[in-house]
């Protein structure tokens, strides 16, 4: 590993947790320079524009999603007990591994109506999250455990929402049962179509 | 109504706009003053502080989601109307009132990881609404429309949950069938706990 790229390694991973606790758009260069004690010039030689350090931020926080909550599911059986993993791993990220919450999230919310490459990069990501749900119900329907006409789509989208419930009722409101809730939730999504 | 009073209504209606395209802490009373033509020391006068600035966006904010939301709801015969109106009246709120999103989830994403006045007021105003709708899960209950035995914190997150997936689903990931998905999951929320 090149210092090069151990040293990029390091920023982003810096620039993941400023991002977590303050959001994309107040991601500063002078900020993140100061964090990893680099001069401003330095970090604008990695990464030459504010927009281009956000994407990288946002791939960076993809692939931690990718390494902590869907690799590791991906060692159970096929089919529904993978999903619960993916559900369980992500309450984990999500309330623990995550210094400020999740940067998905924070990134949706601010750039949702901010159109250009930023917002394009988070639809693209966020859509291919979305998808890796459906096509872990579409696994659970070839394995028998789903019945066959459930939408994987639908089911998608009741898994995010549950999730993303999960995490405000935790982190905002502070609701000592948010979990609970959480797991009844995910419980009756999963009944109302299981064979 | 004095002439203090309209201005205030005035410069609180434009801050209101642009919490929910930039967020709440972008708010910067510069901007907003150049937005309501006025001096920057004018628009202090009426606030005081930037955090002052925020409490009084939210307060605005939570009396739109009253007025628009909850309010119309009222006009329909308690229970399960009342719970559809709130729901179908949030969507129209949600995708077409307000200019850039939720002003409220862009409040919880931002402040939930940073204490002090105003986190502590977004929790109170999300903690209000989440209990009028758990209230109208209880009015269903005593109309005997939903079962005893259903636990209305468990509805009121399900029903919110499912608000902020589609919300998302919709304004970020512009998918097309986000309204039906919302329907789909509402109408599952239900069914399990209907009378």
């Amino acid at each position: 590993m090149s210092k090069g790229f151990t040293t990029k390694e390091t920023i982003l991973k810096t620039a993941f947790e400023l991002t977590s606790k303050f959001g994309l758009e107040s991601l500063s260069i002078g900020e993140l320079a100061k964090s990893v004690g680099m001069s401003k010039s330095g970090l604008f030689s990695h990464f030459k524009s504010k927009e281009k350090l956000q994407l990288m931020v946002m791939d960076y926080a993809a692939e931690n999603f990718t390494l902590k909550v869907v690799k590791p599911a991906l060692t159970k059986g096929r089919g529904i007990d993978r999903i619960e993993a993916m559900m369980e791993n992500w309450v984990k990220w999500s309330g623990t591994y995550l210094p400020g919450g999740c940067p998905f999230l924070s990134a949706i919310v601010e750039f949702d109506d901010r159109p250009g490459a930023v917002r394009d990069h988070i639809k693209v990501l966020q859509g291919t999250m979305v998808e890796t749900f459906a096509r872990s119900v579409e696994i659970a329907k070839e394995e028998s455990q789903i019945k066959s006409s459930a939408s994987s789509e639908q089911l998608a989208y009741e898994l995010y929402s549950n999730m993303i419930g999960f995490h405000i009722y935790n982190r905002l409101l502070k609701d000592k049962n948010a979990k609970v809730k959480f797991q009844n939730l995910y419980k009756s999504i999963l009944e109302k179509v299981q064979v």
